[in-house]
């Protein structure tokens, strides 16, 4: 997958085995400094050793505290401490987070710098790893602070969702739902297909979802790299997911959040009708088995409607939500009303825990 | 002066009397955030009052300190606490200092915001309001941290230098003096005349001045925007000159600093006969009468060179100069030797204050 970009064109590759590309990838005269998930570090340490060889390494946390600036200046001492110039070449091992923090030390140190990113999760590899966004919290402000700066390669190998947790490997699962639904009648069909029979012991036979989800993003952000306009039709299923993650306190986790994003936002296009409601059965039928479970009845949907408010995509009074009109085919809503958000969240719930 | 960016076109315009824009420059549905230098604040209060109006401002004071994380990380919250959205605006009054911050932080929050810049010194408004780079010391890395980001749109009122010290003042012309060098032969001799016969009371006269020196800058970093080859020649007087400044404890500031770059430089090329006697001559009789009045006897050149290693363009052992071959053309050397410096900077202390 090529993707063009105002600040450099990259491109994704598929590869069986990342521990063997090694040799292939040295560029003269630049030095490998390793950013790596720690977690992810502990379950491949020995493979890693020996991919990291020599070079440095820093290994991070995967959590939100990291994503902060005083953790980052952290890692901005180290590097500098450890002679990092603007030839060296960062290399990320690690998920969104690991994938956000980076990603926005390569883009303001030196003003941009090398960066090669390996996506370990499945959220990450079909989803997070294009689309240039690094993000960053500040205090209450989630992911307020940020750079547009791609990866200069990325190279997915699928066996790392091996050793993912069913938890994590099944939030990847929202997002590629999300941008299957925002592909052709063609693309859902094959994903529901997918979904429906297989039982998804071999999670690295994902591989041709992901590059299909790689795809259709693509479409939705080439030409509008900044987000100011048909990108923002990806934010589908965040509107509400974002506020509902938020308000769970983490606990609910972003591609669970996702998920259910999406099947509250039909909820509110079929109650508009702008979905019909042949079209909401048939998502339903694939989507449903793959909610999480959690007793949404211990959230305030007040708190929601509260973060949704704080979108930072919304410039009105009125709140703002992504709906599909029918697969494929999407429409960003400014109208929307709390009333409206309450109603239909009481039904959700219910409908969610039946 | 348009200006064509991978990031966004934007465009400088010369304006009389900037406090007079105040309706013109509104723009449906955003607000106006300033961030304004505190001490230019100070001279200017009843204007900027009436021309902020209600508007939320920020008083930074223009010293290094102020380029620092944990001081932008204020200004993020006041930003955040008083409910500054992505459709709002900041509007900048002040020199580099305050460009640097200001732009640091509108390429960061909601990963980029639009900007106005109203640059207020002479050596912003004739040099560091064009090309994109914003910058951030940490702990001794001066500069080390930034982003490409460049405003949407620059305000240059020449009024403001009258009220610049004249060391302010004077330090502009060091960046002035480097471009109409490295334009062709007719902007340095305009600018040689303008220089011998002018006093230089009515500083706005230089309009021109700066005018053309964005011009001559614009066409070494249009096509180069993230400094990867062409760029690097407006680097021409900084090797040194960053050093320096950096020896001297900032006493000498950035263009007294590079106006000594620019006169070392030419002595390393004359040496090297790179730079012909005559041409060398003509040059010394224009700039001389300029240079700072400085003990350069108190700098230790093991400190400068120190400093020079540290240069974040170089990438070899040996140290990196841009040299003039006669004026218009320039040559990027990464063989100099440290030797050599510590010649020719004892012949050109003595030299400089004979």
């Amino acid at each position: 997958v090529k993707i063009k970009s105002r600040i450099k064109d990259y491109s994704v590759e598929m590869i069986d085995d990342i521990f063997s590309l090694s040799q292939s990838i040295k560029i003269n005269n630049t030095r490998f400094f390793f950013i790596i998930d720690e977690k992810l570090y502990s379950i491949y340490k020995c493979r890693m050793d020996k991919f990291v060889g020599k070079s440095k390494k820093i290994l991070i946390p995967a959590k939100e505290e990291s994503k902060t600036l005083p953790y980052i200046m952290n890692i901005y001492r180290k590097l500098f401490d450890n002679g990092f110039n603007r030839n060296d070449t960062l290399f990320t091992f690690g998920g969104g987070i690991l994938q956000d923090i980076s990603g926005f030390i390569a883009s303001t140190i030196y003003r941009g710098v090398r960066w090669i990113f390996a996506p370990t999760t499945l959220l990450a590899q079909a989803d997070s790893c294009i689309g240039s966004k690094t993000s960053i919290n500040f205090y209450k402000w989630k992911n307020q602070i940020g750079t547009f700066y791609p990866p200069d390669k990325i190279f997915i190998d699928p066996n790392f969702t091996d050793t993912l947790t069913d938890r994590d490997f099944y939030s990847g699962l929202g997002e590629i739902i999300k941008v299957h639904l925002m592909g052709d009648e063609g693309s859902f069909d094959s994903l529901s297909k997918y979904l429906c029979t297989k039982k998804l012991h071999a999670k690295s036979d994902f591989t041709q979802m992901v590059s299909n989800s790689l795809k259709i993003k693509r479409s939705y952000f080439e030409g509008d790299e900044f987000d100011t306009g048909r990108r923002n039709l990806l934010n589908y299923g965040h509107c509400f997911g974002h506020a509902l993650e938020s308000a769970s306190n983490f606990e609910i986790n972003h591609g669970e959040a996702v998920l259910l994003g999406i099947g509250f936002s039909n909820q509110v296009a079929l109650n508009r009708k702008i979905l019909c409601k042949t079209e909401f059965l048939k998502i339903e039928s694939v989507i449903k088995p793959y909610y999480p479970v959690f007793d949404l009845k211990s959230i305030s949907i007040k708190q929601i409607i509260n973060n949704m408010k704080h979108d930072k995509k919304r410039t009105d009074k009125k709140l703002v939500m992504i709906v599909l009109k029918k697969v494929g085919v999407l429409e960003k809503r400014t109208d929307i009303e709390e009333q409206e958000i309450e109603q239909i969240y009481s039904k959700f719930v219910e409908y969610i825990h039946e």
